[in-house]
């Protein structure tokens, strides 16, 4: 009961923490009447597509928990049945409340970010960091409260602290469904308004990115919002969420060993990430000529020191035996690996960009080929940091003398890798900020030296959100042999043998199933694109004068259009992924069920992997020829360069961000249905 | 002893047969003077190609030989490591000796077919679809009479039946390492020749297609005999030796069944396939007014449905069982599912080449997303069907009243599948035969007639080859569950247990082989084709000559230059392939090679389906566009569609079947390995 109390009341710490600095932001001024104009309407369209996009995914977690009752119900337990689907329903609420506020605080961030460009950059910055921070701490403290709450509620029921960890399975459940609708469809959102908002106006009138005359660039501008912040964010929660039942789960076989502390020991542990992230918000401050990522990797540092800090601490009274404080160091190395990895694959300092860069000499084609070439290499890497981190931690779990204590040991790494969430999501949700405050400072028509300051901001939040996604895959990665051991455990099996036929079947149906899901998601973003092509079409015909700058767009219309596009599209993939493995794991029951589960996650990271690196490595090598390199700007090696872009932005921002979920989404699912497989 | 000389006896009147073929073709008048002449350049280039490529093979399978030699005798026993590197040295000589000859046939054959289309379509498909039998049937029949030869000579040395097919596993290990650098250097120079004819020719000097004044336009032709005809070739004679050792290992395990029988009988069925195509060949005659896809089906539904009758008589009288009669007929019917499948996917009758069509009106990047998009989804269906069939077969086995008799029911499927190999072989070798005719009646500036009749023979052609990469993937899909299965038979091992951290690592590691794999294989094609560029515009520039076509260019030079090129780009994705699956078998021991085998295959698959069919696509909406749709040739929608064909050519033709290879190569590596891994 005390750790529980401790983690409950620490994760309301961080909630108040968070809300003093949600006032602190609130409290900054706004810029100029024209930058306030813009940003109510981006506001106002980041509302609508929010509630439409709940409304739908509360429907489908609604009917969901209906199947999940049934399911369980009719075949035997009801009260099993309550208890699942009351964790499901109560995770897909916390995950929604927590997107919902960090919603809300974006996107008022970012036109007090706009205004404080006119003061200086250490201001700006500040301003977006601590926006970003506000949500970061949301959502990890949510996902921490509400592993509390229903530890405290099934405590006060009576049942002990060994049986709860399953008992709460539904919540990551439902933590993951949300994710994937949010991902998903704020993946296609963001996308289809981009590429719609380039193509009708750029392209097709030939006026300049973020020009208000353009009816789509407030939907582009929403989209950044509920793209990467709603979308990553609800990622990361069920991040954490998950690895920590799943860590709780592990803890529940060492019970002989560690008691109690086994099982709480997540719990406490991210409690301390959390303080560690508030620290490093406040340490990262910008100087006015300096580098603003310089400030933000200070930041960054200081959370890494001190959540390892707290890991030698909570490790040695809690578990007494250090061979795990270093699998959690193995956890904190990988993080930082990854994110120079990531680097290394998409910023044009290194040989992968620059090698993009110089194919797009040669052509369309080539652009494509050497981009996709490097996606694919840049798995090798990849995997080899994760089989390290894996080999390594699995190693010194099975050194410390605890018996099984091999599978702890890697559940302990993830726990290290997932530390730094929340400063991590801070840096995330730092890059719509900044991008939205260069939107408006765009589209108010401020003068050029508050361009200058957002540029720098905004050239930085592209960086984040790059490293951001490395992070997520990465700890997706790490995260699921922990899953697959807590699914193994719960469906008490020992074994997963693929030389059995229906194994196979289910592997190779797993793995399919992230290679259909990636053609639908960059599908989606196509189909999704015609709706706002149609709208803006029409209205520059009906209204001649918007084109003339003689009266304004309807910005909300093409926001709303754009929505119930990307929200039909998300329908079809989303579904998917949640009847495929259910189908695998009823006809063919939970040994096939694991190894879809397993081969899907390895296909998963794979393809994400891909996605996210090709993607990231085409949008920089088209900048990088942008800055004068092979002809610079409007050159033919310009235009191949922006053909490598296109392709990337759906593979990017949306089919990868997704496919990180779709990961956990089979884990936390499995974990949730098992009894069904049985 | 009988079933052996059965064997023996077939193929060796199989390769008579093929002989007889041979001289038919050869004796067929040439064509005119000038087309003599395009031809014998032609033919000297393969040579120099091919004498170059297996010096190169050559060396590496001495030198893989002795590694296997030293491995094995140093770890225990020196009589294993001689028949081992025996076995892989005979494997290795007897699939470069079906290639050589194969191909001596092919580049013969071509300048008969042009020759014989001034007298009509119906002479020259029969020149073109006889040249490509010889191959096929020359290229199955090695491989059996290599298998035959082993025995006889174990027989006679004593060893028992039993204990043979684990003595001769290096046979199929040589076969597929020929194989893979067959399919890796043949697909890296053809597409290297094909970019760099494209690219200098017609993007640079604006000269036609096939234009003479080319230097680099005979690359371009000897490369469809060196990746299509000794390619694929060397690929299937591969899948057939694999499968055959790999069917007689599982048929031991039921020795106490069927006794020698059940080890002969892939065998023997085998053989009566051969007669099966021989008959086939025979009955594919065109009429003059005909679509020459019409009468080549025709020949492959003979040959399908006399392979069915032998399949029910060697089923009865050596098994005695006829659920494995229905087994092989669920092989038999998933041949013709996946040539329908691949139909559905790369033809321009179909909805999803219509799509990139579509896609491609609005630029080069929603050509490449669209064509990517079908390429993924491709792989659901495919695996749908691979599963189908894996499950139906291994149900009739399992419900045969033989105990363990469902493994030998898939078995028995995949020889059903293969059954029609070399038919199929035959339709595959018409393409470059087709292809190099029409690229010989352009060069030699025959009349518009001939022009229109190669042309059509050309379309069937690419076709064919389509559809055997259909018919390759599937066919080593299936095969692949039958060789995990004599794999773990080997190691004996009963169990893959993915939860075992070793073997998640590597099976992570398999997949990622694949990827990292694909990469190399990809940016190769670039790489190789530098070489034939700066050749085409140095040759350009010494003699000005070339371009006013007052004199030739050095077309052999232009040949070995890219030679040289590809053989280079070949070795380090060919050596990796090989590396990586010893250094996890050595490392973490059999079970994990075990599942990086398993997990490998699977990615492999859905990856080589991926490109095949991508690539497949692009080209043909790129040929659909060229009907007039869209604007036709030369409009915007045009540019952007042959984007994507720049793409689609190094997936298809180098990276997805290499990959095939490469599945392969992993099966048979391991089980020719797993001595060490113990």
């Amino acid at each position: 009961m005390e750790y529980t109390l401790l983690a409950f009341g620490i994760s309301i710490a961080a909630l108040i923490f968070a809300g003093l600095l949600a006032r602190w932001v609130l409290r900054q001024p706004v810029g100029t009447p024209a930058m306030v104009a813009v940003s109510d309407v981006i506001r106002e369209g980041a509302n609508a597509f929010m509630r439409r996009q709940y409304r739908t995914i509360g429907l489908i977690s609604v009917l969901l928990a209906v199947v999940l009752l049934l399911a369980y119900g009719l075949t035997g337990s009801w009260s099993h049945g309550w208890q699942t689907a009351a964790a499901f329903l109560f995770g897909a609420a916390s995950s929604a409340v927590a997107g919902i506020v960090a919603m809300a605080i974006s996107v008022r961030a970012n036109i007090r970010a706009a205004g404080a460009a006119q003061r200086g950059l250490p201001q700006a910055l500040q301003i977006a960091l601590r926006g970003g921070a506000v949500s970061g701490i949301i959502i990890v403290a949510m996902s921490l409260l509400g592993i509390s709450i229903l530890f405290l509620i099934y405590e006060w029921l009576g049942f002990s602290i060994q049986e709860i960890p399953s008992l709460i399975v539904g919540y990551g459940f439902g933590a993951s469904l949300v994710a994937l609708f949010a991902q998903l469809g704020g993946g296609i959102f963001t996308k289809a308004a981009d590429v719609g908002a380039d193509l009708v106006g750029k392209v097709e009138s030939g006026i300049p990115e973020d020009d208000p005359r353009n009816p789509a660039v407030v939907a582009d501008l929403v989209g950044d919002n509920v793209g990467d912040c709603a979308g990553r964010g609800a990622d990361l929660f069920e991040s954490a969420a998950a690895e920590n039942i799943g860590a709780m789960i592990l803890g529940v076989s060492l019970f002989p060993v560690f008691g109690i502390k086994g099982i709480m020991f997540p719990l406490v542990l991210r409690a301390f990430g959390l303080i560690a992230t508030i620290v490093g918000i406040f340490s990262a401050k910008a100087k006015a000529d300096e580098n603003p990522m310089n400030s933000l990797n200070r930041g960054y540092w200081v959370t890494s020191v001190l959540a390892a800090a707290a890991f030698y601490f909570v490790t040695q009274s809690m578990l007494g035996n250090m061979w795990f404080f270093w699998a959690g160091m193995v956890g904190i190395a990988t993080s930082i690996v990854f994110v120079y990895l990531t680097q290394y694959y998409t910023e044009s300092r290194f040989r992968p960009v620059r090698e993009i860069a110089e194919a797009s000499t040669t052509g369309h084609g080539t652009n494509i080929i050497s981009g996709y070439a490097v996606g694919l290499e840049s798995t090798g890497a990849t995997v080899v940091a994760i089989s390290t981190a894996l080999l390594a931690s699995y190693w010194l779990g099975a050194n410390s003398g605890v018996a099984h204590g091999g599978l702890y040991g890697t559940a302990v790494a993830t726990m290290g890798m997932l530390a730094t969430a929340a400063y991590v999501l801070a840096m995330d949700v730092f890059g719509p900020i900044t991008d939205n405050a260069g939107g408006i400072v765009e589209m108010s028509k401020a003068s050029e030296d508050v361009r200058r300051t957002t540029d720098k901001l905004d050239a930085a939040g592209n960086t984040t959100k790059a490293l951001t996604k490395g992070y997520a895959i990465g700890s997706a990665a790490l995260a699921a042999f922990l899953l697959f051991s807590a699914y193994l455990e719960e469906a008490h099996l020992s074994v997963v043998n693929l030389a059995n036929v229906e194994v196979f079947i289910g592997a190779l149906l797993g793995a399919t199933l992230v290679f259909v899901f990636s053609s639908l998601a960059i599908r989606a973003v196509g189909k999704a694109a015609y709706y706002i092509i149609n709208d803006v079409r029409a209205q520059f015909k009906e209204n001649a004068g918007i084109m003339q700058g003689t009266s304004k767009p309807d910005y909300a219309r093409a926001v709303d259009i754009t929505t119930r596009g990307a929200l039909k599209e998300m329908i079809f993939p989303g579904v998917l992924a949640i009847v495929v493995p259910i189908a695998v794991g009823m006809t063919f029951k939970a040994e096939a069920a694991a190894g879809l589960l397993m081969v899907g996650t390895i296909a998963g990271i794979l393809m994400a992997t891909l996605m996210n690196n090709a993607g990231g490595a085409w949008d920089n090598a088209k900048k990088y020829i942008e800055e004068g390199h092979y002809g610079g700007k409007g050159s033919d090696t310009h235009k191949s360069a922006v053909t490598g872009d296109t392709v990337g932005d759906p593979f990017k921002d949306t089919a990868g961000p997704s496919l990180h979920v779709l990961i956990k989404l089979l884990s936390t699912l499995t974990l949730a249905l098992v009894a069904l497989f049985v």
